[in-house]
């Protein structure tokens, strides 16, 4: 874990300064920090919202560390990109079809069991993906921030496991709303685990790993988890549905960024 | 009922030239249009999601009229404003705090109950205001609007009081559904007898009706038709839930306008 004072003075990273590189790099630091700001906007809409208090503060939490991700993600996107624009410009002042981010994470919140489904999937591959980042990347960058996020995001997956086997194994209702979740979402897991160029170009640059890589582990702590839950693993296809990392989305997409976008759209540049 | 060719040629109105009017005038107009464009807005909200064809269809055209009829007064209301904006602009650009409609009329759809017993005591009022208008007001320009206006809410009325009778009157389901979203909505209904300075003003000038004045032949209809449906009108205070008309809105107006506002933030002075 690095501290702030390395934020402040930025770590040296020569894939900065790489031109070859810069686009691709530019689109995975976005479809990281898309995915991280639309599920930590969508979590956010449990606040004062969740069936028990403790729930509430936790999803709040949750939400407040993804959204803190995002800043470092897409502060260093910008900075990658080079035209001047800040995390904030690239949050709330793009437009659908240049967000990155999974479609899983857009999908509305529905009811506690897809909230809670939802996050295990993603928490899952999550998990993998800042361990080997934090570990493994060749970028300093990179490997700071997923330094930083990992920690949180271990707790994250460590309370959402736990509460999917408690409530898969709890009540018929807990275990079929779990199991209805399960089986909803499944068909978009898959895109965490599918690569395109933008991904062979910066795993060949080893800043992150070859997306397919991660899936055996994350299959085997999906099983874990779902065999302690008595869930039953879907057979359905995992990767029927996917685009959301190349800008193709579902209808859902708009309604968010038109609320969470409001403020800068209509007042734009302000602050607080 | 006046044609096209008057409305591009203007009818002479000298209320439009009175300096000390002007406020109240402009006030009163967003009223109107900003009631018929939240309505509007919520009764599209149906499209594609009707529970039959037939009722999509009439929502839908519903919607329609009601979003016409508001080009029409937030026209006239940006014509006496004389600030150079446009129907559009006050209706995309102004903020939460800028609009004047019914509280009654933002409140969410709902479910089909909800919707239709919400259209009914619009309706009712809607009804009685244009005729007045389109008969007494000594504008000639909200003359001419509220009778061009004035034969689609008729329709408007007649049918959704025969869906009201026809539904609370209908099976337990549809009765049950009815009479609670009668007992929901009643407290938002003295808002559209509920005068004030502003009102008074435009009444002074013969502009409009004093909004109390509509209240005995409101309670005529809503009596006669809520008996033949077999339902019961609520004893609970009628003006529980006002502020509206001076800009004191519920939460939901914000989400409204995020959604409704994004084309014209994301895209300023976009047209098609």
């Amino acid at each position: 874990m690095t501290g702030i004072a390395e934020l402040e003075a930025p770590l040296a990273d020569p894939h900065l300064s790489d031109e070859a590189l810069r686009p691709a790099f530019f689109e995975w630091l976005c479809r990281m920090g898309d995915s991280t700001l639309i599920l930590g906007h969508r979590t956010s809409e449990w606040c004062g919202h969740g069936p028990a208090l403790e729930e509430d503060i936790a999803l709040a939490n949750t939400a407040l560390d993804l959204i803190g991700h995002t800043q470092f993600w897409l502060g260093l996107a910008a900075e990658v990109e080079g035209k001047g624009r800040s995390a904030d410009q690239l949050a709330y002042l793009r437009d659908a079809w240049h967000f990155r981010n999974l479609l899983l994470v857009e999908l509305p919140k529905g009811d506690m069991g897809q909230t809670l489904v939802r996050e295990f999937l993603f928490d899952a591959w999550h998990h993998l993906q800042l361990d080997w980042l934090a570990a493994n990347s060749s970028s300093p960058r990179v490997r700071e921030i997923a330094a930083k996020a990992l920690k949180e995001v271990s707790y994250h997956l460590e309370r959402v496991c736990d509460l999917v086997i408690r409530l898969g194994d709890g009540t018929e209702e807990s275990h079929r709303r779990l199991q209805d979740a399960l089986d909803r979402l499944w068909p978009y897991t898959g895109e965490m685990f599918t690569g395109d160029a933008v991904d062979a170009t910066v795993a060949g640059a080893g800043i992150a790993p070859d997306p397919a890589s991660l899936r055996p582990a994350w299959d085997a702590l999906v099983d874990e988890v779902l065999e302690a839950a008595t869930l039953t693993r879907p057979q359905t296809r995992p990767d029927a549905q996917k685009g959301g990392r190349q800008g193709r989305h579902t209808e859902h997409l708009g309604f968010i960024l038109a609320e969470m976008q409001f403020l800068q759209r209509a007042y734009p540049g302000a602050t607080w």
